[in-house]
């Protein structure tokens, strides 16, 4: 590609505000992935209690990914928050990260009709993963339109990278482990030194 | 934690924005949680009327849970109106009361599914109950990020603390007393002295 | 009440981004209210002909809705334009509107279920009935915010609350005729002339 | 109509929000088309690995709406950057457009219900070529805003209003095709050069 679309005719207004709006519905679909047992008619006060408690693996994967979008978005920010100039690259690596952001809700039905097995654990580890990725894309392509020529990895990204894989890993011989872990790799990221590292230097 | 994370790397403006948008979309999302009972090929007149009507229920629930996010929205754009800067417990406070307000479409839909039973309600209860920790948490994070060492709690807050429980305790047997309850909660929450006793003082 | 709640804790640009994620997300929420009958394992392409173009009453009525909605917000725009204070009257009467447009894709949905029967065009109808109503008080509490002691009926306050419950009547003995008639006021909202009498004398 | 209307009540930043909160909303809510097969209690891990595998179209085709969605709204935002004027018919053009676009997550269902057969295949084809005419509509309006008395086709016009119907002709005789086709032609209009050309001459 030449050098054409190095200024994109998007200003990084629009760029955050749809980025913003994807993320906040994403996170509120969540939701809509919570089902209680199907019920005919009126239903014993004892059962509703059962079936309001039995579901308690729904509420543990909503809360996770409900952190891990929320964490998403803060170092989406910060990471954004320093590009000055919107490429095309930036544009194409930013859609492929929403588009495996907004896949997060189906991720957590799987885990909500399949219960946390290990099949459905892996699955959601494996959609973490591919977020991870996406992220490194994401920051290379603002990383190297501001400093062109040089490209760092961060710890932050070895971290995603390697610890998502391996948390899905683990989530393959005990479930609950693995989504422990993920809960564990959310958390890191909220912490504000990686959220800084996310920046660009001197940003 | 040290120093380091009182000024994070977010400003207040995608802050704002982003809650927006979470608020909006949870408010909006209650429409869903509104079902007719199932039915095959064609349905007499009179059923349909009748079956419009039986669900009365669930358009009391609809309009108290509306009333309640609208409201919460104005309280919330109340606080954080004067936090001009960003901590990381602010985000994290904050990100915990959306989770709980993204929540309550699902609570909704217990009371849509079960009916305005004395275990629905008191579900319902109990995330109302949530969402005011999570209120009074957010609160004491922008207190102390502008007025470092000194915390005061607020009249709102001992009422949100006090009442959504006892409510829920009422409502376990009187369930649409319960209801009634929390939807004069939000009302009361809706006068503009309780919205400026969530500022700042001097803000 | 009090003058100290003629100006509100609350900006004018809030409320506008919060109304216009309410009204974007309601728009966008009607495509779910589209549904195609159930089938069970692979449907020949004739069946599926057949079921795609048997819906189209759903495809009228979405396109119906949308303008609806659409026109609305763009009424909404103007009338909130002018309001250079807000005040708890309009927060209110604001919220009430939002409430019900919230609430048109479930009339829709009616429609969807039960087909265009004259039951479900005349639920249709009370809903934009009530819509034309809370539009009228918001109207009188942006007014009276502005020019207090005096409030002015507009000409298309008449059209609303008069002809949407006349539409309403039409449909329940001609149910097609009700939802041609209700698509018709939505067009009389969209002229430039009707938009700018929501508007402040003066604004 | 009347000089009247070209300057419409409707500030463009609000025009831009509330689009991009559409575009948003469509793109996010395709998640919510994706369907594993329905289950009855534990599922055996074979069956789960089984069922998650077989619904690889509804991958493909949640990547390809994803991707026409974003690219959509990328050149629409070129296309608005430059209108400083909106009239009457830029709105309803606009409106037409996202009513279109947000149409979109139902042909995806289509989809995801029969598969990638044949009918589906043009039934998502004819909503493209429509959102095609759409966009070529609204185009114009924006152009005779700016440039009165003078239209001029643009070639990207060529290509949507040409080949959207055309792989929809092909993917009634090889489903999979069309669907590669409609992909190619997203990443078309992802080229920088066709999303300059959506701008004004000047702009």
């Amino acid at each position: 590609m030449t050098s054409s679309n190095s200024d994109f005719t998007l200003g990084k207004g629009r760029l955050e505000s749809f980025s913003d709006g994807v993320f906040a519905i994403a996170i509120t679909l969540l939701v809509l992935t919570l089902h209680l047992p199907a019920t005919q008619g009126p239903v014993p006060a004892a059962q509703q209690i059962h079936d309001l408690l039995s579901i308690w693996p729904q509420y543990a994967v909503y809360f996770v990914a409900f952190g891990t979008i929320g964490i998403m978005w803060i170092n989406h920010h910060a990471l954004l928050k320093n590009a000055e100039r919107v490429t095309l690259g930036i544009l194409i690596a930013n859609l492929l990260l929403l588009a495996f952001i907004s896949f997060l809700p189906f991720a957590t039905q799987v885990l909500g009709q399949y219960g946390i097995t290990n099949v459905a654990i892996v699955y959601y580890g494996i959609v973490m993963s591919l977020i991870s990725v996406a992220y490194t894309v994401l920051y290379f392509q603002v990383y190297t339109a501001h400093v062109p020529g040089k490209t760092r990895m961060q710890p932050w990204s070895f971290v995603g990278l390697t610890l998502y894989p391996l948390a899905s890993v683990a989530g393959y011989f005990a479930p609950m482990t693995g989504l422990l872990l993920m809960a564990l790799l959310a958390l890191y990221y909220m912490h504000p030194r990686n959220v800084r590292t996310v920046m660009l230097p001197g940003g």
